[in-house]
């Protein structure tokens, strides 16, 4: 009725965590809480790269809303948001005509790939974007070892896979499907050793920003296992057959997966706010310059460090970024004072596959690797689950 | 050195019956059996409709032959037969320019698909003929399951599936996709009643030849599961779309599965045998008209009942002639008389699916329905799987 409408988009890292806080802290009485989502579940975005190779099961690395939001509290609306309005305060949705007023809007969908001007990427490649997307990759990959082994006529292509970019998400990716190889190629009858992994990165290095050490330590046990690193080597085009790199060298591949990074929702520059590559660099207080009813979490958000270099996005500053805000809205809410965000990195740990890993940890970033760095990596996803849902999800999710 | 060459070609049910009665009746010194096959196992072909929809692992339906044959008595040479020479006594081979030579060939090669001369069978469906092509039908469902659901613009067609014939395989393959689809459904977060199965017959019933009460239960039980029946109805054409039937009409479906019948293999007619729709009419011997040495078992052979008409091509009958043709050759080298063959039919039962079932048992053909033909149903597995290798392999592939 009178009370002020808060519209949380995104049930990812960032959005849950504001909702989840907001629903906690606040009672009826104080606010009228909307979450927009286009699917019925949450879905763990640093997991993708698992199901995306085919040794996860998608549902996982999911949970039903429905289990986790107080239908008390919180009102789910299921539909995809169209587009937003940060002046008439309203958010557009595909499914109703009917727009969606706001008091004060939460953006937390999440970001948009970059495709760094490269053709062919939406027509041509396969994303880790989403559940759909990944369970495609999966399908993908083992269609075409299907049509190699029916077919009397061998085609190699069909055996190839390609990544584009050799950035975090994608080195775990490769690890993933170095182990699965093994098991796929039994399936299917196929000597492992007619299957190529090429990871073809632009940058001069792997993993670039990420140390040295961790890096050749990961090159060196992915390639001992196979993989073609192809470093310091831009895509120019992807196309049916494969991918043109820049000088015109062919790669034919029948599976092409690009993964060279994310730019900010499409839907931020479309509601007319200023953007640098499509995110928002928001103030102390996660909101978006100019608009005091407007907050910015997530991969969508700009933070600068002390050199005035923007923090990557990740799915830790997503959720310290929820629970922070959950609170100052409260505050907010409440007469109180905001609180300045400060992100403060516990470090970053990489899987390659179920048993190696490579990171950083705590703040001296102290390095781990191999099978320790596995162990922190699936305790740092057992937390996520457990922050859900307690001891029960933990131990249904997790994968010791 | 001087011994009676015997080449057996094919590890199906009539050839792997014949192998393996040889070298259980035949010591060293008394015969050089080779044994050819394609792959390096033998597979269950009856079962092929399971592993096609997804309902049984395809390694369940495969035993390695090196556990089947023993190789002190047999030499084994996995290749394929690109043809043989009746009058020269020669087979040859895909994967060597020497001539395999022969003074008995069995040939169990199974038999090929029937096209009826429907155009587009080969380019566009897929068939329920071998490992390979089941495990392509599985896949090639779950690709476009998953493409649907990883597009934004939704393409029903890629739900439908259209199965063209209606005999006891296609009835048995539908039926187990009718089990697997829930759980298809819910991988993929499609909606059941969104996926299409059409199955098209040309004959004016499902199952011809088959008892019309059982043949009303099949059809009762299917439809009442969602199965879209269309009888006497022949496919024209198969394109990239789907199908075209006689008169015009086109029901697209992003897969279609041709199981309309088989003929004989190619090879019998190269060879410049007289053929009857690819398939040799055998003498009581199991031997092609004309020729002492060349045994036709399986598909291939044409045998005719008491009112000259010719029993259809079963696991059943192969596997009956493969032993009595061991028993016979095993007394020709030794000069003994050999025994003429008949046909003895000890019933045909079919699955609709993992708990239902149809068909006749024993002499008098006594209906069986529901969960006790499927019952009848996994026995005759089991035992096939017991003749090859005892309790342990029955039990390691029992699906009770």
């Amino acid at each position: 009725m009178g009370l002020p409408k808060i519209v949380v988009l995104g049930a990812g890292f960032g959005g849950l965590m504001t909702v989840r806080g907001l629903q906690k802290q606040l009672n009826h009485q104080e606010a009228e809480i909307t979450l927009v989502n286009l699917n019925p579940y949450h879905y763990v975005t640093t997991q993708l790269h698992e199901p995306a190779a085919g040794t996860l099961d998608p549902d996982h690395t999911r949970v039903a809303l429905e289990s986790l939001i107080n239908r008390d509290k919180v009102r789910l609306i299921q539909d995809k948001v169209t587009g937003f309005d940060p002046k008439e305060k309203v958010v557009r949705l595909a499914g109703t005509d009917e727009p969606l007023a706001y008091d004060y809007l939460v953006f937390a969908l999440g970001a948009h790939t970059e495709t760094f001007g490269t053709k062919g990427v939406f027509e041509n490649a396969l994303l880790i974007n989403n559940l759909n997307s990944v369970r495609m990759i999966r399908e993908h990959i083992e269609y075409n070892f299907a049509r190699y082994q029916a077919s009397d006529v061998k085609n190699e292509d069909l055996l190839k896979i390609v990544i584009g970019g050799a950035g975090f998400t994608s080195i775990e990716f490769v690890g993933e499907l170095v182990d699965r190889l093994p098991y796929l190629c039994k399936e299917f009858d196929i000597p492992r050793e007619k299957v190529q992994l090429i990871n073809i990165e632009a940058a001069p290095t792997v993993m670039p920003g990420f140390d040295k050490e961790l890096v050749d330590y990961a090159v060196n046990y992915l390639s001992g296992k196979g993989v073609n690193f192809r470093i310091g080597t831009p895509i120019q085009e992807i196309t049916e057959d494969g991918v043109i790199l820049k000088g015109g060298e062919e790669v034919k591949a029948a599976t092409v997966v690009w993964n060279c990074g994310v730019r900010g929702n499409a839907l931020l520059e479309e509601s007319g706010l200023e953007t640098m590559r499509g995110r928002i660099k928001v103030d102390e207080f996660l909101r978006a310059p100019g608009y005091e009813d407007l907050f910015i979490i997530g991969d969508n958000s700009l933070v600068f460090n002390n050199e005035e270099r923007p923090y990557p996005p990740t799915a830790q500053m997503a959720m310290q970024q929820g629970q922070h805000l959950a609170k100052n809205m409260v505050a907010m809410l409440r007469g109180g004072e905001m609180k300045p965000y400060r992100y403060a990195p516990k470090g970053t740990v990489a899987s390659l596959g179920r048993n190696v890993g490579i990171g950083t940890i705590g703040n001296n970033n102290k390095k781990v690797f191999g099978r320790k760095a596995s162990l922190i990596k699936k305790l740092i996803d057992a937390r996520w689950f457990f922050i859900l849902g307690g001891f029960s999800l933990a131990l249904k999710k997790a994968k010791f």
